[in-house]
């Protein structure tokens, strides 16, 4: 039986390799959408469809919010590149966006498949709270959202405690995290633990195929800006283990549901996901938070993905 | 020629009798789109199709959305009573709400009446925002937005220097007025100097139309909450004012194109409209602020509304 | 009988000015303290100092707070010059400030004479809301707290809705409106109807006294700036008018007593003060907000002031 | 040669203890501070006595401020007991509180040791905070300043992510870490990892002398409560940890130099230290942030501590 997947991107190269692992696990993706992120809106928009073209697959993609509900916020080439995935500038050759917009793609989606359509959010949450806030019901209909986003123990990338994705937009992300939606969270100072050290990348180096040769070259950069400006000792993975947790759940080896809200004031600590882990904001605990990884059946499926062809 | 209004409605009494002027004046209303705001959601529905009942029109009524984009927010039936129109609650005999949700009507319409649309707001403006956010372009093809809202004194209703429609909704608030629309803000501290005074509200009895019955019978509530808990000596007409206004700007009789902003913290001042009358914020100006109102071309407009039938 | 003041300066024309007033009135100033606000602070004592010489006093100076409590803050030379009565920078002769700090002056002052010392805060709060800190019981023993700052239309200076004093610190401002002592609270867009304009302006000048000569070379600098950048129609005195109202109450013919609290969040209203007009903060009332000035009282207070010597 | 210290408290049973303890190891404390925190301020004032009677010093105790510079508090009676040391009220018998204030005693002893006096504060920073305020020199002239309080990993006890002690009073905790006093961080969610398990406890329980006794019964009350409530395996020792750490500076075997800053918005996350430990706010180091502890050096300090008498 297949599963049906929506994957948002603000497409950079981990973004197009989840997208990749997805198929390669042979889960029905029915749409990509595309919202405000790391890099210009519509070079994200070209990323996605020059992806596709590369394995040869034409999956719609939605064009959705080009900027965070309220606030505002900044991209990151000096992360990715300007292209995000280096500073080449990918361009798509044939394929183009659909014009559905994304709201209503994740709506009708979510109505085509009720209890069956996934969310995996590897980017800013503002297309989810833009779709919600146009039609509740969907809360209840989409199966599980699974999120690249926050941090577990305060330790952000964008700013000291917050990490990118749910700094961009915070009120989305309040939106989301008190929707009573199904939500899985993989934090970004988890995921810090688990980068391809200089081993792994040579080992990937060594296989030569063509998608190796392809996730060399799109990670590049960012493996550099990692290990110098991060202090990481290899290029991290936040999209592509977020993935493969929901194609594979046994991926997270611990995981707490926990009452998660955010932080969107303009303040100091805008963004933050904040777990009541002794629950003294009386809440209903809303997110399954990921606390520990199987590095190795991560990195298996890697290599399993990159082998493809 | 004809003018084209969608009017936004949290729908209580005020709500209604601006919609029936916008009739009365050969207004062509396409849509009514409805808010949280006043009273509970399904009961503001229910007040609009029946008063398009009590006049015998048929004019699409949209739903829209049920909350704040962001924050919480309260009702207020201790103002406008339970029905919205006092202690009776309305129910439509025939009529029903549309199945296209607001935003859609409202992103459709602009598209159908590009530079003609007008869109007048007697509400907390979500639904706009959300329009907004969906589809950015509708900012320059609606022709001009008619807001009821702020304060210009930051004399206040629901806090000391918050009114009611900025404070349910000063998410959506920030983003029209920094959308680029063409907006006319007609402040709650502006109107309360043009009451319905004991000497018009005895005429208006006098009168003794189906239509000023009505009118008694709907304001009552309204009536005596101003004047016991506001400190007015009358029923004023925010929606009503700003309706007047829209129909014939002239009503208007002083008018400053200023940069206004809105507070959208969670703080003491939350909701306030921000106008910057000295220029420090370094902004152009964006809204058409409401200084003076010609009080009896009001009333002689309300005065034919009510000897309509 | 006499009186007995504190004077709190951040020493630029008009504190100057009022401190002259009080002494012309024959009230007896105990202590000049001095706050981080107008211009540089150490400027700011040395104004006061050669204020003195001017008159050939010596009051004691003591300095206070060199920075509001927690916030930031900015100088404002271009208000009023980089000397604060223009460009010329004033340099005391003899005259030596204090060593005891302007927060244990204030508290001593307070015990020397209970219920009797008034304080004159021309200023930001910080240097009372420090003395409070350290000593609550002053509050019941400072007989009245005379503020010049805030407003009661939302007309600010600094900001589109805040006035530079409370602005300044917003902090020290809520801990002083909200600790019980007797306060009266002169707001800016009050005073801006009551400038000196040209006719005025003239006069002094015609006046031809050492103290109106003086006053004309004190007060260019900042009568070009409010004519010409706050659109004012002549230079408002806003300490001055505090002054001639704690001098003589009868000043101000409009008078309410309501709770004032502080907008002392960083956001675009930091420093507003924010009126309890409606009650709807279930506050009891803690200022007496003057909403109304005899000009004529003022200025003929002023003349005399001027006709000094 | 002897250390000069300060030691802040809001003296519950960790307060006490670390008292006694820096005696133990000779240090010359030359005044205790009490300030608002964990119980009523009076009791705290009376537990600091009672604890000096019961060791037979006469150690000077000066009063505080009774509240937050700007934020309201409460009281945590839940967590200490009524008397801060369980349900027991202390009453000193002979022993009274200093008239000085606890300001001016930090004021007048860094003075006295410019460059020797040490800080230990063990409670929110508000009297350090004034006593900075008044006389900024203070920065210079204290030697270091000791700290419980913060989180490393947002992991708080009074909310999600903030600790005690710094979300008592964030804005006084603000200006000390941004005051250049040499400032060393030991926090809650550090300490937890180091508690009193049920062999040390039935350890310190046969110990039987009077201090061994002593401290059974003054911890009862908070054991039960971590263990209950916090989810802890045993009491722990914030403050105690802190104060050996202050003596001997070899118990923290990891520390390091970051920028932190403080949240002090009126939000979600109030009061959490924020650790720039990526360098992204642009900011010089200013505190010593202790990450890892030597269990057993702390131990055997305070079993040293439980058998002096």
């Amino acid at each position: 039986m297949s599963r049906y997947f929506i994957i948002d991107c603000d497409t950079a190269e981990d973004d197009i390799m989840s997208l990749f692992m997805l198929l390669r696990y042979g889960i029905d993706v029915k749409g990509i959408t595309i919202v405000e992120g790391n890099i210009a809106f519509d070079q994200e928009v070209n990323n996605a469809l020059w992806a596709l073209e590369f394995i040869n697959k034409d999956i719609p993609v939605y064009l959705g919010s080009r900027r965070p509900i309220v606030k505002s916020y900044r991209t990151v080439e000096n992360v990715h590149g300007k292209g995000g995935i280096g500073d080449l500038i990918p361009e798509p050759k044939t394929l183009k966006a659909q014009n559905k917009s994304a709201i209503d793609a994740i709506i009708d989606l979510a109505n085509t498949y009720p209890g069956e359509l996934e969310f995996l959010a590897i980017s800013p949450l503002t297309n989810l709270a833009l779709a919600y806030l146009k039609d509740n019901s969907i809360a209840k209909k989409i199966r599980k959202v699974w999120i690249m986003g926050g941090t577990i123990y305060g330790r952000g990338n964008i700013t000291p405690v917050a990490e990118y994705n749910i700094w961009v937009d915070p009120d989305a992300a309040k939106i989301i995290f008190n929707s009573g939606m199904d939500l899985t969270m993989v934090a970004w100072d988890l995921i810090t633990n688990y980068t391809i050290d200089e081993k792994e990348w040579k080992y990937i180096m060594s296989m030569n195929t063509k998608m190796s040769n392809f996730y060399i070259s799109i990670y590049e950069h960012y493996r550099k800006f990692a290990m110098q400006y991060q202090k990481m000792n290899g290029n991290p993975h936040p999209d592509l283990i977020t993935t493969s947790i929901a194609i594979d759940s046994s991926v997270a080896t611990k995981v707490e549901k926990q009452y998660v809200d955010i932080e969107n004031c303009d303040c100091l600590t805008r963004g933050m996901t904040v777990i009541d882990y002794l629950g003294v904001l009386n809440k209903n605990p809303n997110t399954n938070v990921v606390y520990e990884i199987d590095k190795q059946k991560f990195i298996s499926m890697l290599y399993n993905l990159l082998s493809w062809f």
